[in-house]
């Protein structure tokens, strides 16, 4: 930081993305404590905060064995030194040069796939001296991506892979995002048992046709937060968003409001008692507009503040009402500082170029995340 | 450009932002044609693209007499050699010292103000043999900010500001934003009728108390497509969406399908036939949640393709279903490219460090546009 920068909070302009980094030791401290009493290995996923400064944090600094949703994040981390890095989405053709570069360039890199296709088209460009590292994307009944656990085409598709040259079997991934929909904590840890028990069952069926499965992997910041017995059987889990949580997690029962690390900053930019509500300088180019404003306060939780609704957004300004009768404006005079709990972290994060890093009122570090694509 | 950047669209890696630009040419034209034969000045906004480059087309090359949605595209503009730029939000002390620097640095720097405290906060700030202009923010039925359009506060507010040394008067600005609310097309054209009947209400209101009111701005891009005959009173029109326009422009009538200049890019990198869908790597990183998906066609219109519904989308992936019955996935093998029209192109372009410029398949240039605050 220069000597320019901003020293404390309060000297911030607003909207400001806030990142306590006491919460985020904190968050990843626990996460590794549970994975370690697990026995299972943690592969955190980097999609949530997409800074250097984070995975650091993630990886205990090791800088090693992380998830990635992006090329441009691999490429990100590759390039600050990180490596066993997943890229965790189904890779097709034309993404396979940029694979190739980061399969040359780092000791382990691994694509997953989910279909003949994908494996024909790593097949067909070889890397000198490197073997391509293969995760199959499994669907364990999410329904969004991957060869379906119980599929003869999964097996088939494994048995094609470990037959083709130049290609190594890394394991099976599975993500149980289904565990957002969740109504109860009961819920959650139900969606991480069947989860678990599908991949394991896949790893089995594998194993008696005679392939090993280097690693079994699920993951999801709920089902890891409040895991099931059955995950400890597991090899590796891939939680992200636990290094920041949000709202959203909280009411899955993954966390607690105080465990939130990252809150929009904003500021009371203007009143009018006529229509009952007071303007902030937060619209939905820094919160985003997740949650759809179906929260009892409205688009997020003004922190300490639970008489307020953050009702609507337009594109840089946000409307407050009381979220019962009259406002008190007195309450809230112009310029006052409000901090809103966002509801979803990793697409609030997503909008900010900066991050502004505090212990207490004290900035201590601005991290810059990677963006595109 | 170098020589390594993708010279075609198919060569491009998605998802990726593409930008028309013979179609944003046309839509600048239009507009700018649309307020000479009214006989009002044309400030267009700049929140949509928030680029150097737009802004070079839309001001037809003066790079002056825009309005920008935040300070930072303020400063952007600025130290790119654009003039008479217009901050349009309701000052408050915070963002004062930034200001009095585009004050010192401009011929002309305009704020905006609906409040004595506003007032006060710039008037104790004093720049070197400059004034401070002032818009002053009115209300004329939107209901977010600004003083009421009939209000005795209004008057008096314009009343303090002329009476405060080193403060002049710039006029009144009024943002319809009600206009996105609308039903039909006449209802867009009674609103923006309304808007302009208000405003210049309020300005002949303070002709009789003696105070001319230099410039008389109202402005969205709906009423300023279909423009009242009423607004041909006005000094000054301020839409900005225009330049790019999106599928909730087209159901306002403000626009037809084939004047939207944006779509995002993606394409298919997965069949899932168990679960009827593809899935597309164009997630909400790439396109925003805005429309919440209650379009027929889902989150956006997948140009050429009516038959094609984005029914969901995660951080990096969405997931495509037929719009009846069952999807033919031998049209869409793996690889395809398909392009989203999105619903509202100032969210999507807003998720994108940059933009893919084309005229035809050929990309003839890559813009870069302002983030943060």
């Amino acid at each position: 930081m220069t000597t320019n920068s901003p020293s404390s909070i309060s000297s911030l302009d607003t909207p400001a993305l806030l990142v306590d980094i006491r919460k985020v030791e904190r968050n990843a401290t626990t996460m590794a404590q549970r994975c370690h009493q697990m026995g299972v290995s943690l592969r955190p996923h980097m999609k949530t905060h997409k800074t250097i400064e984070a995975a650091e944090i993630m990886t205990n600094g090791t800088k090693c064995h992380i998830v990635v949703s992006t090329l441009a994040e691999a490429e990100f981390y590759a390039s600050h030194g990180f490596d066993d890095v997943l890229f965790a989405q189904p890779l097709t053709q034309e993404k396979v040069p940029r694979c190739a570069q980061l399969v040359a360039q780092l000791e382990e890199f691994h694509v997953m796939i989910d279909s003949t296709s994908g494996l024909d088209a790593i097949s067909s460009r070889r890397v000198p001296g490197k073997q391509w590292s293969v995760f199959i994307k499994v669907d364990c009944g999410y329904g969004r991506a991957g060869v379906s656990h119980d599929s003869a085409d999964g097996v088939q598709l494994v048995q094609y892979l470990v037959s083709t040259p130049g290609v190594k079997f890394a394991g099976l991934y599975a993500h149980c995002g289904d565990s957002y929909n969740a109504d109860s904590p009961e819920e959650v840890k139900a969606i991480g048992h069947r989860t678990a028990q599908n991949i394991l069952a896949f790893a089995a069926k594998l194993k008696k046709e005679g392939i090993e499965c280097p690693t079994v992997s699920i993951g999801s910041t709920p089902t890891c937060s409040q895991p099931a017995d059955t995950m400890a059987q597991l090899t590796e889990v891939h939680p992200g968003n636990y290094i920041f949580y949000d709202v959203q997690q909280s009411l899955l029962g993954s966390c607690q409001l105080e465990d939130i690390a990252v809150q929009v900053m904003t500021r009371v930019i203007g009143h009018y008692p006529v229509n009952n509500h007071l303007l902030v300088d937060c619209g939905w180019t820094a919160l985003s507009l997740h949650s759809l404003g179906q929260l009892p306060t409205g688009f997020g939780i003004i922190d300490g503040h639970p008489e307020l609704k953050l009702s609507s957004m337009t594109q840089e300004v946000g409307k407050v009402h009381a979220v019962e009768g009259t406002l008190d404006f007195d309450k809230y005079p112009i310029g006052t500082v409000l901090k809103i709990l966002p509801y979803h972290a990793c697409a609030t994060a997503c909008m900010h170029p900066k991050y502004y890093v505090h212990s207490g009122e004290a900035i201590v570090a601005v991290w810059k995340p990677c963006r595109g694509w």
